[in-house]
Parts: C-alpha cells; structure tokens; sequence
C-alpha cells in the first residue's frame, strides 16, 4: 500500500511552454481580426498591459502605450516618486555590470522614501496626455497613497507587491481587508497576483475589475530557488477563467476581467494565454527592449531590491526597437519580440478567430 | 472542485522525436524492400517530395529531383518568377552572414512583382526534361496563376502558405473556395497544411490528391515563439491517415495521398512519419545541403521574408554532397542526412516489411 | 499481451525539482511566522540541521551552528577525530585541483586511524559551548564509540553511512541490531538513510527519535552512475511521512521526526521538503559556502574517499558569506543560497501559514 | 472524435536512464553477495561479456577478461580475420582524428576478405589460454564460418549483426533459418538482438541458450537519427524476462539467459540491467577505456564501417587504467566506468540481495 510512491494527491500543472495552440478551424483573414477588450468603462485597442516596473514604465511610456492603444501602469513605489528626477540613479544602475553591486546598489536607492508630492506631480502629467492609464501600489503603501490615484483621474489602480497572495492576514499588524479598501475607492480596482480558483473567486467578489493571474516580474527561476514556489501559467489562467465564469453567474453577469500577469517573453506566450481564457496579458520583459525603456537594457522588478531577500535577478536585455515597433510593427525577427499586436492578430487569423472572447475557445494541446 | 489545475480537456500531442519505430517482425533483405508508391496518375521511385522553396528549387533542381526518382516542387512565389535571372541576388543573399540584414534584404529582393511570362518560361525549361514535377502557389495567388501551371502540362499544382490552414474565410476580401478551385483546375491539386482530423478530410472532400500535413519549412521554433502554434507532427500525421481511411470509405474507394510536410530533418524522421501513416514526406532542411542546392549554404521559407511579421529564420547548412548522394547514398555520415533512400530502404528491411503501405502499421512506442 | 512494455507495475516517483509550492491561501505577515520546531527534549530555533561532513562541520561550526539556533552534526570518523589538529590536512586538499588526485589523497589521509581520545576532546569542546549538537556515527563503527557520544552530553547520536540502508544484515560478521543498540543507549538516536515507507517505519519501531529520508551527501548523480540507485526525494519524504503518522497511531502518541537529507540545494528545497511533510531538513552544499567551511571552497562526503569504490565528488563551491549571513541573511543573491531561514520564514508567510506542522500541509503540485 | 491525437495505441517504453532502483530491504554486507552465473554448462564469476567489437576485443583481451572471470568474445568479421598483422591497420585508424575520414579509412580497411585460416588461428591462440571464450559472427556469414568455431572448442557462438533482427527473411537470396542453424551446430549458441516479448520467444524456440536484447553498440543515436529506430532498453529486458519465464513453463524447464546489449555506458547500468531482469549484461565502452583496449582510445562498431549507410559513430573514448582495475577496481573515479563488478557488488549489498537471481527481483521506479 505504501511504498516509495505514496499517492499524495499532487496534481500536475502546466506552464504556457507545456501548451501550444493548434488550428482546427479554416483560417480567417487578419484584416477581419478585432483585437480591442473593455475593461470596466474603458475600451481599448489591444489586450496588452505594461507591468509597473520601474525599467519600463517612465511617465512618458505610459503616455506612449496609451496612445498606441494598450494600457500603461506607473509604479508608485519606484524611482519616479522617490525622486524629483531620477535620471541620475537610472543611469548610474545602467553602468553597473556585477549583479551583486547592483542589487546592492539597488538596495541603497530604493530606501529613499516615496514623497506624496511627486506622486502627484507624476500622475497629473499623464493625466494631461489624455490617454487611458493605471498606477500600482502594493498592499503596504495602498491605504496611504491611494487617495492620490484617486484624485489624479487614473483610469485604474492596481494593487500588486511582491507578497503573492493579493489578501494579506496579520496577527500582529493591521489586516488588509480588500473587499473594504476596494468599496471605499472611487476608482476602479486591479488586483493580483492570484495562482488558483477560490483566491480569483474571492478577489472577484472583493469587487475588482480585473485580477492578475501570476506573480509577474521576471523573478520565476528565484522565486522557485529562494521559496519553492511556482505557477505554472497554463493552469493557473484556466483556473481563474473558470472563476470568472462561476462569479458572472453569481453576481447577476459582472464580469471580471482576467489578467496574465507572468511568464510572457514573446508574443506567441500572449496568444496562448489568451487562449488558456485571459483577456489581456500584462507584460514585462518585450517592452525592456524599447529604445524609450527607462532601464537602457536592464530589466527588474521590485523583488530585486528587497533588503533582506533578494528574490530576483536584474535582467540584461538587448534594446531593440521603439516601443511603437515593439508592439505594432513591422517585425524583422522571428522570435515573438517584435509586433506583439500583429502577431496575435495573425494567431488568431491563422486559428480561426476574429475575436478575443471567441479565441479563447481555441483548441490547445499538451506538447 | 476547481484548484490550480481544472480539468481543461487538453490531449497530449506527439511529435516525431517522441516516438520510435521498433523491431517486431523478422528483418527482410534490403533488395526486398520496394519504396516505390503512387499519387494521381503519377508513379515515383521514393515517396519524397522537395519543398517549394528557394533555397533548394531552382528548375535546374526540380528536374534533378524528378531524374532521380523523386519529385520537385517549384515555388511559383520565389526569386525564379521575380527576376529574368535570379544569380545575382541568390549570390548576394549567401554573402549576408548578419540575419536581420538578411531579413530586410530579402523583404526587398521578395517585393519584386511576380511576372506570369517568368513562370511560364520556368515551368517550360522543366516540363521540357520529361520528368515529373508540381509548381506551388499561396492562397493568395492561386486564381491568379493556376492557369499558368495546367498549360505548362504540371503533374500537380501545390497549394500551400504561410498561412496555417489551406481554407480561407474573409468578410473583407473575397474568400476562397477550394472545392470550387480544385474542380475547376485540370492539373491535380496537392494542398496542406493542415494537422487535425476534420481539416485533412475537408481537403479530401474538396478533390485533393494529395494534403500536405504540418506547416513546412523550417519555422517550427519561430512558429511557436512568434504565433503560440505548434504541430506535433506524429499525431497530426496519425490523425489525416485516420481521415484518409475514413474518406476512402465514404467516397468509395478515393484514396488521397497524406503527406508529412515538416519537422522532417533526417532519414529517420521520414521512416517516422510513414510509419504513422504517412504516405510520402516533403523535404526541405536535408536537401538545402546539396552542392546543387540555390541557397549556398543558406535555408529558408517564405515565413523569413514576410513584410510586416517574419515568422522564420534562415538557417545556415553545411554543403555535404551532391544531390543524389543526399537521396542514394553512399552515406559516409551517421546523422541521418545523407543516403535518405537508403536509410528508408534499410528501416523497411529491418523492421520486417517490402512495401510503404504495410510499413505505415509498423509498431511506434512513445520514448 | 506482452509487447515490448509489459506492465512491470514501476510506479513514478518524484524529486524536489518535479514538485512546487502553490499558494492558495491567504498572505500572512511574516513577523507571525514561528519556524521553531522539537526533536525529543530539545527546541530548535529553525529546522535546519548541519551535515556531519568534514567539509563543513569542524567542533567551531558545530557550536556556531548551535549558537544560530540551528543543530550542528560533528562527524566522528572524519579528520578532525583522526588527527590531533587537522589544519594541515585541510589546507592540503584545498591546494589539490586535480579531483583524481583530491580522490587519493583522502584515501590516504582518511586512512589515518580514529582515536577515541580526540573524540573525546573535540565533543568536550563543543559540550562547554553549551549549544544544542549532536555527533555522527556510521553503523560499523557505532558500538565501538557510541560510549563516548553519551558520555560527551551530546544531545543526540546520529548514525547514518555510506550503506544506503540503516539496517544491516550479514552472514559472515555480526549485524548490526538497531533497535537492541538504541535501547542500550542512553543518548537519543536519529538514524538514517530510508527511503520508503516500510524501513521508515522500522527504523522508528527502533526508537529513533529522528530518522533520515534520503542518502544524503552530494553524491546523488554518482549514486546513479555508479550504484544505479536513485531517490526521488518528494516521494521518498511523502512515504515516510505516512510512516510517522502509522507509527505515532499504532505507539499511542510517539511523534518520530522526519528529516529530509540529501538533494537539498537551496532555500526553495528546504521549503518542499516541509511541504512533503519533513520536520527539518539536513543540509550540506549551502553552508559549504560559509567562510567557516574548513572545506575552504570544497564540499566532500565519505563516499569520495572510499577505498575501493569511491561514490562520490569533491564538489567545488563558491565561498559566499559568513554561517550567519547564509542562514540568517540579509541575502544578495536570488538563486536560494542565502538567508535560509529568511526565505523559508517568507515561503510560510506568503502560503499563508505560521506553523511548520500546518505548513507540512501546504498545497503541492506536480510542474 | 478524431482530434489532433487519435488514440494510435503507443506505448510508453522505458530506457535504463528513466528507471532507478530504490533500496527496500535491509542493507547486506557485501561480502555475502556472490555475483556468479551459469549459461548453458559454463559458470562465470560476474555477469559482464566483452562486446565483440574490434576496439575492446583482441585475442590478448579475450583471453584477460576470461582470465578476470567474465566472458571475452572475439569478432570474427573484424580486423583480426582479416590482416594476419592488424597492429598497422589500428595504428592508422588512431592516427586519424577527423571522422570522415576515419569512416572512409575503415570502409577501405575492412573491405579486405575475411580469411578462414586466420579465423581458426586466433581462435586456437584463444583456446589455448583455457579460459572461457566465445566467437561472434553475423547473420550473412554464419553459414560459411559457424564449423571453424565448432572446431576451435570455444564455449559459445555469438550471432548477432547490424540487422536488428536475429530472424532473416529473404525473397530473392537464401533466407537464415535460426532454429535449422542452431540444431546443426555443436556449439552453444547466444544470438540477437531482439526487443520484443515474441521476437525473444523464437529465439528461445529456436534453440538459444542466450539471448541478446538490444541492438548493442555505440550507435543509438546514429540508428534514431538514421533509421527511426530505438530501443529503450529498460522496458526491451523486462519484455524478454517475461518470455524467459513463459518459455522455461511450456519447455519444461529450459531456462535461457536474457543477457542486455546496449546502452550501457556505467555501472549503475548494468545494476539497472539485471534488475530489469537480465541475467547478464554485454559491455562495451566502459572496456574501451582499458590500456589494453587495441582502439587506443577510440571505440567502434561494425555499424560505423557499413559500404553505403554508415549508422553509427566512431567514438573517443578517454583511456582510464587497465583492464583489470576497470572490472575488479580499486576505483579513482565516481562516474561508474571503474570497479563495475564491485559497483555491482554494492549496490545488491546496499538493496539487500546477495545473488543476480533475487536481485531480479528488486524494486525499480520511475525517475
């Protein structure tokens, strides 16, 4: 009965590497594709979203992505709001090249305190651009700053951190409670990371817009080595999609919006989370390559400069293209780095779709 | 209920490098062995068809492949129909060693309209050997130049793409329909790709000879990357031998030629791909190595030069041998890329079987 | 019936690199987490226990071990019990790049008889530090010297070797009875290497107090090559782990820890193995990378200096930080190899547990 | 349906690196184990034969692995039946490093015939050292030579070739009836490969009194890549075990020796081997490591010097020590390619088992 292999109720979970999308339907032609989702009250051209991060997301990318048609996100935890202009500190990260000194190096910039003034000023300078766009805030800043995002006219806050459960119990400091903070807000709510169904279902109910499936960042190989935990992606968008469904049907027919937030390196990991049943993709690593990326070939997120656990790595990328080619084209390589927008709309062409809501339907297979 | 990972109905896929041909039978004597096999009204010595593609078919090698038992496809779509005499670029594309240069210089070099007296004269050159061959058209010009192809007295006009289903549904343009096109050409129609079950038996019913299973080329690793597509081969082949059997039976007694068109890189992947039913497989990597070859060392598919989405990479070769040593051999390497006849020949004998068709229920285990 | 996979009933088993940690529950605060845990009389800080290897414990590292709140194992059939001052020896295999020479040279040095009066001194030195350890044994070698183990005031006595099993039966010398010798001794008795349910069970019928799960040491690739012995770790943990609950049944209430040893790598490792259901985890290559290490950048069992069939290989490390920093923190890196007990503290917090024995039930899957 | 993945009815089989084996039983003391086998009326001290491979095996290494207590096979086909002197033709093919020209070197080299006196005078050199010995002869030349092995009292004749099937079937030339042959013969016969359950039955029926499973050699990959062919060996040696045991129930009693050919490059293998079920196991790399070794650090099957389909590779191989120390030890080494008997030896001491037979019997799991 028990030997070596005791059956210990594991199930197998898949990552987005694990799938793969297979045409089964005659192919449509991609002028006929329509790529644009709503999200709460606003309509937008592309399912892609810029994660807050600060080698990335400068005021002025955001205003870039609105334009182009997707949604930026400005961290407001990040060197943007610590700083009255942070050029210096970024580019003396930039000249950097040991891992180690740059963490350090990290460690020592990102203690200088966030000042509420430059959140505001910030903010007001994309809200004058007059495209749609989001700020972040983790759990541990959100009550203090998110009157700010409020008051800013953001089209959407999002409330994100290292920490990867988006609900947060404390014996010992003050609690968390999400569904409170986010009735208590005049502007639509963000939240993730979630990895499973009944923390999507509870998110959903606590009355977000959307929620972010993943942990984001580019931090999956540390967050396997320092804390053995991992999301394989695949699963993890099913799981939420299947939440989605079952909190419509409980709520009267509000729908949430389900949000990939992890693990897409190229467009071809895009499509198939929309095809796992997200209905956008937050995305990271493709956006450090543009010429206009704060980071000049280096990627990283928040879990790089924790003071006493480092859980990711500074990621050097290559610079490739601008934002504007990186999204929309027109590609010379062929490894999903370029044309993110067309790429999904051949995908979908090429499956069969014109839509996202039906393509989510598109037939995958394990490989 | 629903955890990490709810049931989501996904199959697992094969591809060629998961499964193996194993021994069961009695071995048989090579000179037993007879590789000979039938497509429409047309006879051929081995069931390997080249790949239309400009990097191993220039009429010159189109006529060769016919000679030595085989049959040469054209790509009516290559440099052969954009330019009186195609040297100078070819030449010019093989001294590019940087791939982006590559790319924008074929995106260039492929702009050049398509001249209809240029694939007359092609097809003419060819015709006038007496060898058997077939040209090859994309959806999008097939209206356009399939008469050229049945004047030119072809065996077979192939119709194939980048995109990744032979049916086409357009609200915008005129679609195509390919029942209709097949019954109105006179020359023989080979079409693909297509990788489930229900396409191969619609390109049956719409008057196929022959259907191209898989996507081609050499743009698998791109295909996923940039698209999120991927086609194991194994099971796609399985699926249109099952198509196929099940066609025959209901258009009483048409039997379709299903052919393995992608993913093939070595003698052995070909025994593979009849060994799961396949009937004949298109080659394109093993032949770019031929000394006869246009492309000098150079490999590559239509996906590389697309003008706003490259899908593919060229991918360099190392020049082996003469064409029909590539095809018979004698083989002085043991990686599967030279004497491709002999090997199969060999596999047959070995495994205790004298004909393709009995060999297509040679035993596969999953490795 | 039987082709050429007859059903041979080989169940799959699972190793810490197949398993995650998935997050279903609610975040807790970290401060909340208590990762403290009891072995027989004794309370411990965090659930780490040193490696008796000469690589990393020398009598100061076990009482610095002990200092941290963590345990530390002396081994006595190593150099520190086989020369009156060691340091010679050490430096001199530092100095040795050639591992074939590495091997010799610990052939010969270990080849140095053990004297039972520098077990007494180096156990006395520890003892006077007043910290938690504990000594090791082999099974050949235990009757002679257990004596002197529980005359030192050695917390505990761990007996484990390069014997895969505990239990030793032979027919030409004397066997080793377990559960007669550990009776006979007044010093509680953590006892290893198994790997499945039966002889985990057994060896707690013994009375061990802890038993070992796994074979330890850094030998596990040779262990393959050489022995073709492997041990799935997740599986071999989640075996016995149902040992202890079968056992804690059928004793009316004695709780026998389960301490996960070998395969350990990184923080992330120490975090599944609690999730398979270990109490604490044996550890070796992390702190082999302390500037204590007396390995001074070299990381060796006993298997490496066998006389005849060595099993193992010096494995060469990287010195990274001070015992303190590695278990402790602050960390720099984000590959799991510093601050232990930090990171494992963040796993809990961020699954949303507080307990190590609650945590045992966390939510694993298969990736 | 009919997806994209019929059920096509493959199996999974296993190779020896997807299986371990996992100790349950207590440990044993290794001088209990007795490693001895009998086949037919011949008892040998360890279950290892040389493969008969002109890089391991000259009349000089026939006669030391007897000498040792294994099994040396000369091959018959190879450089020493054909050159009265081979030490000119080995000193040649070490001198070339480039493998094209290696392979063409042997192509020419053995192009030579074959000579019958040569064939009666190493075996009588052999027979003259009186140890134990075998002959090996392929399929093709088996009629022509069998009688001189008769003659020469060797203890065994191996017939096996580069043909996967032991069984011959031929249309056009004289077809090889194996249980006609055997019966005519004198001298017991071991014959192979098989890799099915009813291939390895005929054999038994035919006469056998071993059996080869696998196709031997160093050209797995080359015979994947060239062929489509593989033999996981793990699940090939417990298909023949079951035949093993169901032809000794219908012959009253016969039992025959499954002796595993392939893919065994370490101790561990072999270990992995006769826990499949194998009786015995033939090697050949780990030999070609010996000083003795006539390749001088190359290693080669017949398959690597085929006239028109080369399948195989000749390999480098680093030399190690001599002959001896490689069976008998003592090792230097933790790889597994030193000390194999005494590995062996370990590994029944360390699961329990003290002869070949119980340790049949072991527990293997999936890794």
């Amino acid at each position: 009965m028990y030997g070596i292999t005791p059956d210990n109720g594991m199930e197998k979970a898949y990552d987005l590497s694990e799938v793969a999308i297979v045409p089964t339907k005659r192919a449509r032609d991609t002028v006929d594709v329509d790529l644009s989702w709503r999200i709460d009250a606003v309509s937008l051209d592309f399912p892609l979203i810029a994660a807050p991060m600060d080698s990335i997301m400068s005021p002025a990318t955001v205003i870039e992505m609105g334009r182009l048609g997707g949604l930026g996100v400005l961290n407001l935890e990040g060197l943007w709001t610590r700083y009255a202009d942070p050029s210096a500190q970024f580019d003396s990260l930039a000249k950097i090249t040991n891992e180690i000194d740059a963490v350090q190096a990290m460690q020592r910039l990102y203690a200088e305190p966030i000042k509420a003034e430059l959140i505001d000023q910030r903010l007001a300078e994309i809200h004058d651009a007059g495209v749609p766009f989001a700020a972040a805030l983790s759990p541990k800043t959100v009550r203090q700053f998110a009157g700010h995002v409020e008051k800013a006219g953001a089209d959407f806050l999002v409330i994100t951190g290292t920490s990867v459960s988006a609900q947060y119990v404390s014996e010992t400091r003050d609690a968390l409670d999400m569904k409170e903070l986010i009735h208590s807000l005049d502007v639509p709510v963000i939240v993730g990371g979630c990895v499973d169904y009944f923390t999507a279902l509870n998110l959903m109910r606590a009355g977000a817009v959307g929620i972010l499936v993943g942990f984001g960042g580019g931090a999956r190989q540390a967050t396997r080595d320092v804390l053995g935990i991992e999301v394989p992606m695949a699963s993890a968008i099913s799981a939420a999609a299947v939440a989605r469904s079952d909190y419509m049907d409980e709520s009267g027919g509000r729908y949430v919006a389900v949000i990939a937030d992890g693990g897409i390196t190229c467009s071809g990991d895009i499509a198939k989370a929309l095809a796992c049943g997200a209905d956008a993709a937050m995305v990271g690593v493709p956006l450090a390559r543009a010429t206009e990326a704060p980071g000049q070939g280096y990627h990283w997120g928040r879990e790089v400069w924790h003071p006493t656990l480092v859980r990711g790595l500074r990621q050097q990328v290559e610079t490739l293209a601008s934002l504007e080619e990186i999204l929309l084209g027109p590609s010379v390589v062929a490894d999903g780095s370029m044309n993110l927008v067309g790429a999904l709309r051949r995908t979908l062409a090429s499956t069969g779709y014109t839509t996202i809501k039906s393509f989510q339907k598109a037939k995958l297979i394990l490989v």
